[in-house]
């Protein structure tokens, strides 16, 4: 296999990941910005499917009509030049000062206004430019002291934005649907939403429920010491998977945004297994930034790493699934019997009649079986290294 | 103010938190069992208003019929003659080495068959003694390694599980709600719903969620990093606040189960604030563990605390919001703009139309208002700290 | 008591602190740069005992030789008419691209070399001001990926630095003392010298060691989830507390660098218990940042409550230390044991001669006495609440 | 390769290890105990180099000497007839509940003393059994509350106590070296010593610190969410690494005890890397717990894994050092100049003297070169995944 990355492999990078100029709280930026233009043919080159933008990514904040036509043409004639296509596209409610208390949530009732304005401003492009997910992430939302945020408010505010939103995109007729971004802290000491959990719960209170889910990253959920798969599992358990931020992270400090494939690789490895074996059919999108250590050689060899591990993964997925052994330490660990219902036909009052389930169930002999995960795992991991 | 508690205040413990005998992974017991009895009696006399219990904390796992019978007789007779309530139960679903791979979604069928009939065995001791509410924390319900778990398969399973105790509970025409219990972690690798959030979510696909909430602990959700007071908030807002475990944890780590105000004091702060203001009319059971260092002594000092500690935040936070100081705060903190809808009664409609909104927001200088919240936070720290 | 500070009391702020900007690494600066003129006026009105500066703060980054003259010379004219002090000072070594891959511990040698003369210039100013204490907070030396940095290679050039500037301020005739700031990661993945413990650990190798001692930080520990004060008990159990810095920290995530008393406020209890006791004669050094939604107003609050926190907390200490129960309750505990020797004159010889203390010692009743740590806590939290 | 393990790579393991019968927090026993001379017999087939043991795993807590004597008959004769080596034993300072509130610096004196000679009566049957390294873990020595614990006093008591060891050992004359183990929390609130760095720290204040070292854990520093290798570099670079335990843990959480390989895989590849790039000539010794879902089938599948994933990241780290590809990226990352001294022979006058260090310093070139760490981490990417 030679793990060259092909438009049908979807995978996709937002202009703020190679873009990220390495500007940390405690650093100036390492690298100049990027033209967007070149960033579209740079990773058309390496293989990629398509480029996803906050609007002020692509168009500076505090541009003109004119300055903005211009901008967006010579976009989209790279985006045809190239054959790159923009399947998501989302709102920069973070970056500008305004927005220091939130935006969805602010406290301040004319920001909360703004930022819809905003939102709606760039859904009308990401919908010109064929986008069909449109990620909201919340970075703002949030505080950092007890009485500064009422919760309870908050989330009314939250959800009265995201019913906006929806009765706009309904009203307008777009092909789109949103994807909710969760996280829980940083750049806020807590944010709202701050797990896939948090979000799947939140969006069953919307008016338009259907047209919302989740975009889930990496990083974001290890950042609360979460096992990354199992949330992905439950997204797609709800069929809630709209879209996925893929990157690296090491355990649970600041927001790091490693490469895909860098940090947690075992974990990597089920989050691939569990996308292919689920059929995912959306993209596999890098959200990452390349360290500010490197220059541009190292930002395009990390976007090309982001892909290439994920290749390598799947590959490893595939042979795993695929091997006997496997096929029959997972009949040793009794996953056929998980994937059978609890109740037989019968239902519930057949479970109560039945006294081999409790009366004549002979518990210490089956607390003596052995589970036979340590076998599974150790195949697993042998796998995983090609060992 | 004199702290003592009355049965008003609804204060609950569980059978197994003053009776925890002190073994932990890398020792032994410190203390003998406590009788249930002597537990009633003991908690009545400090002021509290039930127990509550797992199955196997009041009849010995094992026991005959009879011997069922006699320790249910003599622990009613406890609670009559102390006036002592029985408000909620739950199951044992995690000591015995049956439910070493979890009891709901075991991979063994035959596990899952039995862990439905001891709970539904419970269901009618607890209704029987009075309790209106049913707890189900799910702790084997997970894994330590990728493929051992199917958690798409096991959340079936789980949702199974809970549909079919639902259908008992509404034939039998019991008046007793499910309140779920999440936790990240620890006796699993990884459990499933690891939060607040994953929790209220997977409530919503249950066929009976009605009659589904949450028992978020203080400590499951730092465990995981996250703002107890924000879970409580959601849990709240989703009108799924079931019940509430009550106690203490110093951050990410092992599950401490310290008395309620040990750990983080601030957060304890403002989740009795929360609880207050929203009018939480629920039990406040405490769900802790008296250190192993303690004698009987401790044991009672403990719990005791557990009680004048809530009161005490209870009256800290009572003297916060009545401050006209606080309240003043409040306002130039702009808590009353995020009461208000961010629409008016034009709605999207007047929101496109308002250039005020948007064309004509004057984004530099709203970006320049401060927003109060150090002197905020200060003053509720010093209403925390009587200074 | 009327928790106003003075300069007794040894407050002192780093122009870094309520100069922050509130630039983070998802949002532009919020406030304008402050002038540290305006500063020391203001913390002194406020009753700081002085102010603490890196190099850059104080002296813009390129500054020509005659613009530095006149800055220096300003600032030091409002240190004279304030009657402000500057007992420490460090360099910076991490904002400008330049060190992005470390100062000391850089693998390019020509960055480390200037990283040192950075470095002695900054020494010769901050002993010209007055200072005794030259901090070094080394956050850019560390790595993000496994081979990026050999670890033992960069201990021995980091030892090499400190030896060499340990040489320098020996020849110069200085009376100054280096105290080394660890941290455990940010800005970078990793950094070296995580802990107070590696930090005193590496000491002992250096050179001129007895020139050397740590100043750890709040959150820096909090972010590794470790006792704060149990690792300020063990530096200055070393004789190695040079320096402090003080703040909040709400576990592990990000650096918050909250004011002093938010975070951990029980933590924070504890620390000034400690310093207190110990007899701490050093700087009380708030190391914190405003957070970036407050205006002005907001940042002289927090600077203002961080020193009014001490002095509450250090009221409660005394109040707690005083009390005759809390005394019984140390000796309940057996603190006056711990103080004793557990040999006694015999020694060694003595100890394996005695049969009490092994072959005739009551395991089983010795084992039974409870240590009534959950009496002494309560009266603890009781006397930290004021109640 | 054929990843079989022999006695010439040094793998030994605890008998407390493969015979942990699976107690833990909230469960009872899965698993019969082991008999030692079983354990013995079965890692001697498996390619074991030898076992380690508490006194209290060998011989039951309580046995009289002729029973004691029996059993250490027995566990000889096994050793001798598999050719099995007793590198390393330890003591049982935590399990029984005598030891809650600690053992060298419990509060009660008999207690501390009782601790001393416990240990003592094992280091003559280590030394008797071959043992050259006495390790102690230190895990009751801590607390759960703040005024519980006066740490400086207590680490008077701990210094006392391993003064005491070293100076019955020089008495003796035994060709024994102690090995601290750090771990951060758990079974306390916070353990003394909680990290590498603490424990070196801790060893530079001790009588004979000469005959101390470091027994680091992966688990007990990734607990606290540091860099494994970075702290086994440290222990190296200090020459203080007398003895390490290999073992597995996913992130800051309870302490899981997982097979070496299992959780940070990428940790445990530059673990590897690191300790036979440093020569390190101790014991790769063990200390894991096989998961509770397992029966003896999975006790020894998890004690074979950790043998041979050893094996298996030795082969990729010793390919990743071979690569020629590899060794081009590290001079391109500069590895080569982190080896230099930053000085030159003219020392610290050359330094001052030499302009190009600072006053010609072209600071802006400088910033411009990229790290190439990116493509360096790929490439050991790849070669850890054989891919």
């Amino acid at each position: 296999m030679t793990y060259t990355p092909t438009p049908q492999d979807k995978f996709t990078f937002g202009l703020w990941t190679v873009g990220w100029q390495g500007r940390d709280p405690f650093g100036e930026a390492t690298r100049p910005a990027l033209d967007p233009v070149e960033t579209v043919e740079k990773l058309a080159e390496l293989g990629a499917y398509g480029v996803t933008f906050h609007d002020d990514d692509l168009i500076p904040f505090g541009s003109s009509d004119a300055e903005r036509e211009a901008v967006v043409k010579r976009f989209r004639q790279a985006l045809e030049s190239t054959g790159m296509k923009v399947p998501m596209a989302t709102t920069n409610l973070f970056t500008h000062p305004v927005f220091k208390d939130g935006a969805f949530t602010a406290n301040d009732r004319d920001v909360r206004r703004y930022a819809l304005r905003k939102t709606i401003r760039n859904i009308d492009l990401a919908v010109e430019l064929g986008a069909t997910t449109y990620v909201a992430w919340g970075g703002r939302e949030g505080a950092e002291s007890g009485a500064a945020k009422d919760v309870r408010g908050a989330l009314d505010r939250m959800k009265e934005a995201f019913d906006l939103l929806a009765e706009y995109v309904t009203e307008q007729g777009y092909d789109l649907r949103f994807a909710i971004e969760p996280k829980p802290n940083e750049p806020r000491g807590d944010i709202l939403l701050p797990t896939v959990g948090h979000a799947l719960a939140f969006i069953e209170r919307l008016e338009r429920s259907e047209l919302f889910g989740v975009n889930p990253e990496v990083g974001h959920e290890q950042m609360a010491g979460l096992n990354f798969p199992h949330g992905i599992a439950q997204a797609l358990w709800a069929d809630k998977l709209f879209h996925i931020d893929l990157n690296g992270q090491s355990g649970i400090k600041y927001d790091q945004d490693l490469r895909f494939g860098a940090g947690d690789l075992r974990s990597a490895f089920w989050l691939v297994d569990l996308l292919e074996s689920a059929g995912y059919a959306g993209m596999r999108h890098f959200d990452f930034k390349p360290p500010r250590t490197e220059d541009f050689g190292g930002v395009w060899a990390s976007a090309a790493g982001c892909m290439r591990n994920y290749l390598i993964l799947k590959e490893r997925s595939a042979a795993f699934r695929a091997d006997p052994k496997v096929q029959q330490a997972l009949l040793d660990s009794r996953l056929d019997q998980l994937a059978q219902p609890t109740a037989d036909e019968a239902g519930l009052a057949g479970l109560l009649a039945d006294k081999s389930a409790f009366e004549e169930f002979d518990v210490e002999a089956a607390a003596k079986r052995g589970m036979a995960f340590e076998q599974l795992d150790q195949l697993a991991m042998e796998h995983l290294l090609g060992a």
